[in-house]
């Protein structure tokens, strides 16, 4: 891992299209100089940081290609602490595609996808986390993701897992220099104190590691099922939340085939609907495969609305749905078509008619998943989460261990374990793979 | 015509999709304050103009909306002239729009369509044509249209045309002067020196018009026939310009029943090629409507490839080409099929089989454009085109009543109305309508 990069890269950074302004980055040690041999109007070298200077792109030929302002940033005053240069062009692909030529010709290479932030981590600006956070926060659609992409760019957990790992590698250092002393039966590393580590670093990762499941689901968006019997008014109900005809709506029992899934947003939260086709014992083929997913939609959602309504009342579907759905703990049971049946034991009667209850469904939807955010800190990355939990398993052991009176190099591997996972966290500890990996799902100009 | 605006306003200036970045204009007298609202870590009011400063936009709830970068342009040394700040932000459109929300919310209005440029024209930073030209420059998609749209952006044909104005305005005044001595015959304006005067104008303004045709053609494409009897192997040759398989090649004569027109740039310049039905007698009704495309496609072409091949030779074919083009000085004449028939009296011969001839025929294309074309200070625009046009024709007429000796008086409405015309080109005369004719076709953010 090196802070040093000697190509000078360029993209452009805002997206392709009509708009008045494009913006192409250039940064690299190469910056200033191969910049400067495209513009005219001041001597470059001569300019602080931070600063805005109007010009002239001009090519070969000294025909100007556009009128530009240049942002300078200089090392390490910039996103990649390096020398960077930001060009910004009349917004005309013409052009830009012009000035990416000219600045190639001159020594620069194009950008691959999310280097330039591949280069503010490995030149130690961020952390891999709060790298990371940088592509979801670009993708954040919804008030909750963009607040878990902001905190994590801001720090997040890392620091405080940085910290652990920190005190212990100290542990670590002493148990290894046991090791050293092979037969000698001596301890540097106080037992009862790192047994007091293990057990803060492992208070620390719980909520982490718990939060991601609610932080994966607010991520993609909590998955929600309706499911009634055949004529419930499921299909009724997904139109009224999304207040619009995305469903095919018919009187005739079984039309629903499909499970339609779409997108509501809620007070920031994003909530995946599913609508089913309506469960019951049938000799339809097709309608069966409709059932079965109607079945399998239900063991996925972490929030069930299960419709009833006094005109369609199946005890075929009471029984398949409590077979399958044993916890009440998920279900909200809603009564439908209210304006024309009163079902006063339902947690809730709606009327898509007349409007009645909608809003009540919406907010106890809201309510269900705010009690379960009690901070901000919530992990949503699969690859964190699944460090998270290698490290807790691996600390498990080593107290365990620890009870059990191992030998010393078990211990130490145990540590060395969830150091190693928790350094792929933060990125001190990497390899080529995990960063091309990373850093190809982000564009190409971040 | 007031260069104080008491609105501050803002927009989004780069393309929504997809990017790294994003960046938001705000301009008018409340940016520093507004912004600084919104703005966390540093004190706006006492940076320097062209300075960047990084911080933290914050919503109402103090929470952190995204991390930012803002470059601050004081009046009057921004693109507007008035307090400017570019506000660069992740390329979130969740970002983006709640950022814009913050910016509403706190006393700026979304900017209209060309509200930033038309500021810019107001407060004098760009008279009318080069605003024009931004619009231009944005859409051009050729080296040509580029270099017309840069010239104009960087002065053009203004200068010279306000210039000319000034002196024109001298005159003007002291044949004003002579009116307001009713009926003394005392001539204050030298009659020598306004012919001469007028003379140098129309000088300057014939070659502006001329080269509308032409920059018109340019900006718009210059239109390319492609005629010939049945089975010439017309859409052959345009899929062998074009290399890909646009239109449809058969072998029965009569297929190409529409016009296809198609894009081809060499070298910069945009041509629109145009395949036609086979010019023929038929009996054939829908064919018949494909026949009077052709000839009528003949007549707006610029140039005219006339094809031929020795076995579908056609004196009907011959007949009525001749009868439509009776010039030669458009017509290219091709033989086609050169690598099985040979037909030394044709001005080039062509195989798309084999590629002879093709990339002769492209050359021969540019040449033809690139003799037109005598300097850079071509004028792309209709509005242009017809004040120049309607001046040249007031000054004719003014000219002409100089020799008949007119009255002053008729001397005096012919001088004003070539004002008129001449001022409203660069904007030194305007209306509301034509700036909202104007402004209204920009992007909003430019």
């Amino acid at each position: 891992m090196s802070g040093t990069f000697t190509s000078t890269i360029c993209a452009l950074a805002t997206p392709t299209g009509i708009g008045a302004i494009g913006v192409i980055r250039v940064s690299g040690p190469e910056t200033f100089p191969i910049v400067q041999k495209l513009f005219q109007g001041k001597n470059l070298s001569q300019q602080a940081t931070h600063t805005i200077h109007f010009g002239t792109i001009r090519d070969e030929a000294g025909q100007i290609v556009d009128e530009v302002l240049l942002s300078l940033f200089r090392t390490p005053h910039s996103y990649t602490r390096e020398d960077s240069i930001e060009i910004s062009c009349h917004g005309s692909n013409f052009i830009i595609q012009k000035i990416l030529r000219l600045l190639i010709k001159n020594g620069c290479r194009m950008a691959q996808h999310g280097e330039f932030t591949q280069r503010a981590f490995l030149n130690g600006q961020l952390d891999l986390a709060q790298a990371e956070a940088v592509a979801d926060l670009i993708a954040s659609d919804t008030e909750v993701s963009h607040r878990a992409a902001i905190h994590q760019i801001r720090g997040g957990f890392s620091k405080d897992i940085a910290q652990l790992r920190e005190q212990l590698i100290h542990f670590a250092s002493l148990i290894e220099l046991e090791l050293d002393f092979g037969e000698e039966d001596v301890e540097f590393a106080d037992r009862t104190q790192l047994r007091q580590l293990i057990r803060n670093i492992r208070q620390t990762l719980r909520p982490l590691i718990d939060s991601f499941e609610l932080g994966n689901v607010l991520k993609e968006g909590v998955p929600v099922a309706i499911v009634g019997p055949p004529n419930a008014g499921k299909s009724t109900l997904l139109n009224a939340l999304l207040n619009e005809e995305k469903a095919i709506v018919t009187e005739i029992a079984g039309t629903t085939r499909d499970v339609i899934e779409d997108t509501l947003v809620l007070s920031g939260i994003k909530f995946r609907v599913l609508d089913t086709a309506g469960i019951r014992e049938t000799s339809d083929r097709v309608e069966a495969i409709g059932v079965e997913r109607s079945l399998a939609a239900l063991d996925r959602a972490e929030i069930i609305l299960k419709l009833s309504s006094t005109d369609v009342a199946s005890a075929e579907f009471e029984s398949l749905f409590a077979a399958r759905v044993p916890e009440p703990g998920r279900v909200i049971r809603i009564h439908t078509k209210a304006d024309v049946y009163a079902d006063p034991s339902a947690d809730l009667s709606i009327s898509a008619a007349t409007g009645q209850g909608i809003e009540e469904l919406k907010q106890r939807l809201v309510d269900r998943v705010n009690l379960e955010r009690t901070n901000d800190t919530v992990v949503t990355n699969l690859r964190h989460y699944e460090h998270l939990t290698a490290t807790d398993t691996a600390l498990q052991r080593a107290l365990e261990g620890l009870d059990a009176g191992i030998t010393q190099d078990w211990l130490a591997m145990d540590i060395r374990q969830s150091l190693v996972h928790l350094g792929e966290i933060t990125g001190q500890i990497t390899t080529d793979d995990l960063l091309e990996n990373i850093f190809s799902k982000f564009c190409i100009g971040k």
